[in-house]
């Protein structure tokens, strides 16, 4: 008799009969719950938008901080455990600046974001740096450097993909359609705006204002919109 | 068949199949089995008042601390575990000294913050610093620095939000919605002061009396209200 | 289906679902198991009093010591397991030594507490000086410091509490009632001593003799005090 | 009665009665879940070839790496979980590196592979480089040294074999069947082009396209198809 | 429903609901099985006498040590698992070698004691010195310093008491109650030896013959008795 | 009521009721599993030879090596896993590089066999050379050194056993019968080599070629037979 | 309820609720599985010797070695796991051998028997020199000091003896009745030789040949005896 697939994955890093990572798998359920972030390359530059959930009016907005800088070049969005991106973000800015200091120039947007798996590889192997469980986040990359714009996607697994498009987070799987309608590779930085925010506004349950979302693009260099460029947005829609 | 959700949280740092972290979720209960805090940001300052949960005559109602100061200029009020507390209140004291003593000027408020969260963060890591289960308390961190007064509250997770207002501990339901009607972003500190204080009496089963409720404020210096000025307030009420 | 409560203390340090510690729990039944201490603090100074089980006539009374001094100005009696009290208070001890040869002056009571209290929180944390469990006893702290008289209550969970008067134990429960009724702060030492060992009595199953009970005072040192002394304050009762 | 052998799989690195290592067999199964991949030795050379699975068009192709660089003389595909295997090249990319640096020569294909298989064997044994669980990948691994060209395979066991031609992922089974099939030792490396594709696209579920293949050969050194060499090779077909 | 008390006890160091520790218990019935062995206090010296079972006649008697010096000034009767009780001694040996070094006299005997009982309280906390089980054997030490003579007893649980006169081992709940009625403080030397003697033989099932039992005094330095010293105790019965 | 034996196997390293360690014996059953090896010692030097199970015709024959170098003097044949058989291989050449090294001279064949064996027998211990688990090899020994040609046998529990011949793996019960018959001390290096392949013969489910055995003297120095060599031998029979 | 006894023994280094160490228990179990030894002290030295179960004819019976020196004055006769004798041996052989260098002396056989103790007794303690179990082996060690000869005898728990004759392995009950017969303090040398050997082949299934036995002495340094030495004490019988 075999043991049910839930009895495999207690240890947090160990493989079920069929050859799964059920921790991993379970954390991504974690980025499943989270608000959701879009981001769109296109050749003048990268956006980045997300939801944010304010659950109480006494809450800052400005504080609900889902878009952060890595370094002037790389910005990232992120879904699922803030607290967890927080860790990952601050481990980044770090390899990008002892690069700089180092190499003396940026870190390239690649090497960036394998730095951020590597430390989310190895969650339950008892390193100083890493966790003993997997990162419950997902985070949307975007960066520019010598080759150009770039946007990469990772998950819980240390896994990373470089997209033209791409949704995480609760409204990913519809986002993730609409993207693919709406997206080709020549559209402007000015229509990735507007794409990014109807596409969270059919997701989000509530209307759009520049209290519960972000934007934010890397044109060459990082930029988080004020309010009222994020109105200028709203109001093109 | 599943394990039912309860077999997922006996190690401290796993998700469970819906990608919950059932120890953290556990530590957010035992906040609910504590006293009340509130805390509300004016422009002149920011109030925090606590509830004291006075169990004997025979006990001194001022070593019952529930306020306490972290620097000149950043205070903390507390709800859960007490202990777990004075050891996140007593190395933020460190980070700020040392900041003080680096870079000679005091630490922003929301440094400070990060700091704490980044302790409460990495429970059951085997760091020397870190607990092996989550920190059971939730804070309300009220400062001022160069960008004027901030109110932060944090939890258990290691995530914290800026606030304008907010209630921790077992009257937190109701007094959030009671500061969502009273609150804006206009009232002055003294108006602060008898909100908050009517508030807790909401809350309280008993009497509000200068033995059982303490008040502070940072306005821009940290001030543990005496005996007298809370009978002052009580007055006002 | 939610697993019982019991299942869950099997970690050493791990929150139940409805936010609790129960080893911790468990350990301050231990101290409901010990012999009966009380303390009352008055102007003159702080009286510790406890019971002593001298389980064999063979026994060396003297020898069963439930009141220890930490340094000259602060005294402790404790309920509990006994070893592990020692190991507490020899801690006090080093840690109120040090203080004097750094800084060429005692060490407050409170300081002395919180320094004990933060060894007893650490239990489960592997580190070289804390316990892989609670410590489980109960301390009543007397001391005299440039504050005055103080008595603080110490439990498992590294908490501690400023009192006027409190007891721990077994008969605890009982004591404390009556200590309610019979204590205001301005009864003198001598008092304090009449009223601390009567209550004893009450409490205890045997006739009060010098063999069984002992009493300290700390005025503004500490004292414990001799069998003849004990005699006298039993002739007053 | 004999516990049934799914009960002790739960150490990861333990036998059971029958004298397996169900870990190690698990990690197998991740593979047999990956993408398939396909090498075969020529005498003018090694070539690669690798399905690639393009889950979403909004997928940049070129980041899906399935062959990378390891030195100018070696390369390798992998098949299973993409982030064990980067972790694998990156270990052997420091070793060829260190190789070069001590010794001013390349290092054998032979012992580069051996340095992979050292660090995918200890799996399980707390040693900082290594991992709590089996590396879930598979590797082929072309070189070409002063004993010519040469391609190795590699398994979760840390073992690895000496092959001419090998098919690993998903479509393994039918792969090496063909290869069986149609390999021998005298074909050119324009004929192990074709045979590679070929069996890919009986493999493949969708149309081969230069966008969801790639090809790389080591003759003598590493060379990774562009888009239109892969059109090309499609094109004989 | 509540767990039963036995399916506490294999964390070795962990409270039970009740607030008690199972293995310090356990640990306590090993010297229920354990031989029995008797100390007495005089004003001369301090009296010790062990059973020896010798359970075959091959082994050589003078080789079944149970009473063993620490110092010259300290010696110790065992019950229990012999070789957790060498390593006890060895520990004590080289404490009380240590700190004639470092202060120029000897250790005074309380202090030897607690050294001893330091070692047996931390099981199970993974220090270097410590054992991961309690130590299964309780001692009688006896001395003799600027007190005069002094008798300790300690047990599994790291405490010690002062007696006038205590048994331990197998035998030790019939030999207590024969030392309430035999002894007072006031025998001499030799009366403590006959006593000691005849309590003993009560308690054990063969003859007693200089063979199976050993005396040592500590009057006021330690010294063991030889075969013909023992016959002359015998004797004298 | 006992519980059944394979109940204690989980503790990689502990004895059973009966005084057995089970993952020792689990070790010998992976060894069971693995292809035939049979050794013989003459007056002249030792033969090894070698079943090589090859899975797949696209697989190098030379690249499955089952008899490998450790010295100039020593070689070993191998059964079980082969990676396991590497790492006590590899172990065994630093050892004897380091001897002649230090002393200027081979390391004697039992030497090297011990330190082999010492580090087999520490496997569970946690130390850096050693495995989590007992190493699922055996070895044949076949060395040369100043007391002549030896032959050892080892098994996974780091015992050794020095033998005239010895057959180990799937085949080795019949191999040895007839080893038992065909064997003498006086018998030729050639003769050695047709018993051992006539042997292997017997217990090879397929037809002997160069291919598919392996053979190798030490005599007194290792040599690996040619595939021409091979085909001499198998002429013989 | 309370548990089974067996359910103890999981943790190593445990209590049972009867004060009992099964691992200890099991270990000595595999004892009793063991080749017969046997030893005698006389006055002119000590003999010790064992039996060789010699599996296969193809076996060196001169590799099986059951009697090994220490040092040139201590050897010892093992029963039980061959390979963690050795590890015993080599730390008895490393003490002696320093104690020589520190001391310019010989080491006395009761610091080495005390030696190898000290390492048996703290298994499961994770030193580097210690066993995760119990080491399964009883030892007898002979040696010669300025004490004269003298004989010890080991167990797993760490505990030792000092005996006049001693057997011990599966025959060691019928042996011992027969040594308690046949051996007083007067006998010679040879004397006990020869009742050494004869109750050896009482416990042995086969005839005694020089092949099947192995003879020592210590008298006063350590000699095994050659084939014709045996050879002549068979004849003597």
């Amino acid at each position: 008799m075999f043991l049910t697939r839930t009895e495999y994955d207690r240890g947090v890093n160990t493989f079920s009969p069929e050859g799964r990572l059920f921790q991993v798998e379970y954390a991504i359920e974690a980025i499943k719950l989270g608000s959701t972030a879009i981001g769109l390359k296109t050749k003048e530059g990268v956006v980045l938008a997300v939801e944010k959930r304010i659950t109480s009016p006494l809450l800052e907005p400005s504080s609900v901080e889902k878009i952060m800088e890595i370094d002037d070049h790389i910005g990232c969005a992120m879904s699922g455990l803030i607290a967890d991106a927080r860790t990952l973000v601050e481990h980044a800015r770090v390899e990008t600046q002892n690069h700089r200091f180092s190499y003396g120039e940026p870190m390239t947007v690649e090497s960036t974001t394998q730095a951020l798996c590597d430390l989310a590889l190895r969650f339950g192997e008892g390193d100083e740096e890493s966790m003993s469980r997997p990162f419950g986040v997902s985070l949307l990359i975007a960066g520019h450097d010598e080759n150009g714009p770039s946007l990469y996607y990772t998950d819980p697994s240390g896994t990373f993909w470089q997209c033209n498009a791409k949704a995480i987070g609760s409204g990913s799987e519809g986002a993730d359609s609409s993207l693919q309608e709406q997206y080709n590779k020549d559209i402007t930085l000015q229509e990735a705006e507007t794409i990014a925010l109807s596409i969270l506004r059919q997701v989000m349950e509530e209307k759009v204002t520049p209290n519960n979302v972000d934007i934010a693009k890397v044109a060459p260099t990082y930029h988080l919109y004020t309010p009222s460029e994020v109105e200028g947005v709203i109001n093109r829609l």
